[in-house]
């Protein structure tokens, strides 16, 4: 077999066969196919697509190209969330204890990554004492014992998607359905998920900014999904604005806390209602989704929830008196309110520009190396619908600098005011099954 | 500038600046931008094409990346001729003494390179104590002597050229026209030419199968030289069979002889004559381009071009006795005829396999470090249309060796032979002039 042959294959629309694609990844992975052959290759799927199978075929090759999750000494199914990531997505702080209390197990490795905040690990790390290393033997007794355990990444999963992804990056070849339904679906199999639930951001903060687009990549990662075994539902949610209010590492926990008290903001608890009644259904824990969403209600309602997340907290070192005292949590310097300047309704809140100043504050990564300040970043105060007086303060600035000139300007500018009433977005924007 | 907003620029479908355009090309050239930028470019370009502006940029950009060659101390217009490469072309070897003949300075420089048989480099030096080496005082002293001079590509031409077509030939970006138009080009601009024939093969044994493709290549090419203020125009000749009967190194010589004799095959000496009237013309020899064919014809009628041939061969050291007796080229050991096992009409020759059995008899580079046998090779007796009897020889082998079944079966299973009458082709497609 040949490299070229393969290139020249898919560049001229025709299906490669599954010992074709294994060779590329396995290539690619060793070092025997170079990265220009695997970049032209790229191109080539990027114009041409990827048939189902080839999709499916490409999602094992990778996962078969480093260590695999074993999470068969955990009872029950187990059922993984991902989200494609958005700005203010707090989801699986909230979501996991929700989960696990309905018996549902939480076996979760998740990352820190590149970004406006940093990753769920980040965020899990602002709370005074906690472990994100737990070795396999710990992780799997803890998942048995209190259904939950949240650790970094480690080992070597899906190497050939690092690879792959890493090119993609500097290629021109992220856009492109196909990879990246692979590239997801490939980490949530070698983490060893029976189940997967996926919410794909949509908007204009989110990678997919159309329901079209959104709906592409949700049907062809679920296909995959159910090709490789693994029940997997799609939700698409809304991410034209921040999600909740609270964008830093922190200040998420903390309204992540709220969520989980019967609180914080009404899309973050309805988001966590409708990905937590699914991973319950496809789980067995419940009979139908309507049963599955009442267990869920019920778990938040009479408390079981928090109380898991507290154990969960104990369990990994963590502080488990932040949750009734959140100010055990990092706190920034300074805390500025930034007034409206007009009284109106908020018509539009850029979420990536919010995010960005999130970033500059220090919330989040801008490279590898970059270090995360956990206690800065932005709250904002109106969610897109919402009438604002002048003067009312519109968001507030989490900060440990006291020049936030740039960061104001940048909230000014991206949260915009209309004197016509605004229709708030619907969260949910639909469903894939299939 | 960065590179991969270039690339997605490119993929995009949009077009790219001079700047851009300068930018991959100088960075690729210098190493600053990885293969596996360049592949992902060049493999967007194959999908989305490249506007006119893009393609004299990219031609220029690469004439830029290396030295040009300085023809301005050799008078006259300079008209150099390009083939895009077929089996048994010799045109070179015996065009340019025709055109030389009419006062048209040919300064050429020529290549080996890989295929069938060798370059016109490597032919010519089957002719003993041929110098295919020159200084350049000596190159251009020499053609304004005697009008022509022809010598082995030196110097570092185009090293742009040269490193993206490495990189296309093993990322599947060989056939895209935007590509191949500025490759050969590039190379015809930085060797200093003011006006350019191309003779576009078409045909089974070319690289452009059809007139279509051959038009579109030609139209590319003649763009971008006119563009650049190189006169330039375009021939579209026929490649269906190998061009004449020989094929291999000093038979080509031998048969490029016969044409300047006034006898050899008559597809030769027309497309000597079509491609020749158009470099008289171009380099303002004649008026029209019927004078300037009557002029091409005179010479070789008179034996002018015959005679220039010959002080050609005398001037770079080689022995001119070969043109009165051509035994004095290398000769293989056996001659062998292959007779035609049935009486008909000769219906198709498929040319490339003819090159391939020449090839391997030894007459072409399979590698870059392949020693080539000058002597050797394959001689064709009858063209498509011809009769041929049952018994008569189909074509001659030269071979060093005698067990030459292999290339036998090659040309039984590659002439076929019809009971039908059948036309012969035409051998001129198309002239592109704009």
């Amino acid at each position: 077999m040949r490299m070229v042959d393969i290139i020249e294959k898919k560049r001229d629309g025709k299906e490669l066969s599954t010992e074709e694609i294994q060779f590329f990844v396995k290539g690619y992975t060793e070092g025997s196919i170079p990265d220009y052959q695997a970049a032209s290759l790229l191109m080539a799927i990027y114009f041409q697509d990827m048939t189902e199978k080839e999709r499916t075929d490409l999602t094992m090759a990778m996962v078969e190209s480093g260590d695999t999750i074993d999470l068969s000494a955990i009872q029950g199914i187990k059922c993984d969330k991902h989200s494609t990531g958005g700005v203010g997505d707090k989801v699986t702080i909230c979501l996991s204890p929700m989960v696990a209390a309905c018996g549902v197990p939480v076996a979760k490795m998740s990352g820190r990554g590149l970004g406006h905040t940093g990753g769920t690990i980040d965020k899990l790390e602002s709370i005074p004492g906690f472990q994100v290393e737990l070795s396999s033997g710990e992780f799997i007794q803890q998942v048995n014992n209190i259904k939950m355990a949240v650790v970094s990444q480690s080992g070597n999963l899906t190497p050939a998607d690092k690879k792959i992804y890493a090119l993609r990056d500097v290629t021109g070849t992220v856009p492109s359905i196909p990879l990246i339904a692979s590239s997801i679906m490939s980490k949530k199999i070698a983490s060893g998920a029976d189940a997967i639930v996926l919410d794909v951001k949509v908007g204009e903060g989110a990678f997919m900014k159309t329901v079209e687009e959104a709906e592409k990549l949700a049907h062809a990662m679920v296909k995959i999904g159910n090709q490789l075994g693994r029940r997997t539902i799609a939700i698409l949610s809304d991410m034209s604005q921040p999600l909740g209010y609270a964008v830093g590492n922190a200040l998420e926990v903390k309204e992540a806390i709220e969520v989980l008290k019967g609180n914080g903001p009404e899309d973050v608890k309805e988001l966590c209602l409708t990905l937590g009644s699914q991973m319950v259904y496809l789980s067995g824990k419940a009979q139908t989704l309507k049963e599955a969403r009442t267990k869920v209600e019920n778990v938040l309602a009479n408390g079981k929830a928090l109380e898991v997340f507290k154990t969960f907290i104990a369990s990994q070192g963590g502080n488990p008196s932040i949750v009734d005292d959140p100010t055990l949590l990092p706190q920034a310097k300074f805390q500025v309110e930034i007034p409206a300047t007009e009284s109106g309704y908020v018509e539009k809140i850029i979420a990536n520009e919010i995010g960005v100043a999130a970033m500059i504050l220090g919330a989040g990564r801008a490279t590898k190396d970059s270090e995360i300040d956990l206690s800065v970043g932005i709250v904002i105060n109106k969610k897109v619908g919402d009438y604002v007086e002048k003067g009312e303060p519109l968001a507030t600035i989490h900060s440990n600098r006291e020049n936030i000139n740039e960061i104001k300007e940048r909230i000014y500018s991206n949260i915009f005011i209309s004197n016509q009433k605004v229709e708030a977005p619907s969260l949910i924007k639909g469903i894939v099954a299939e």
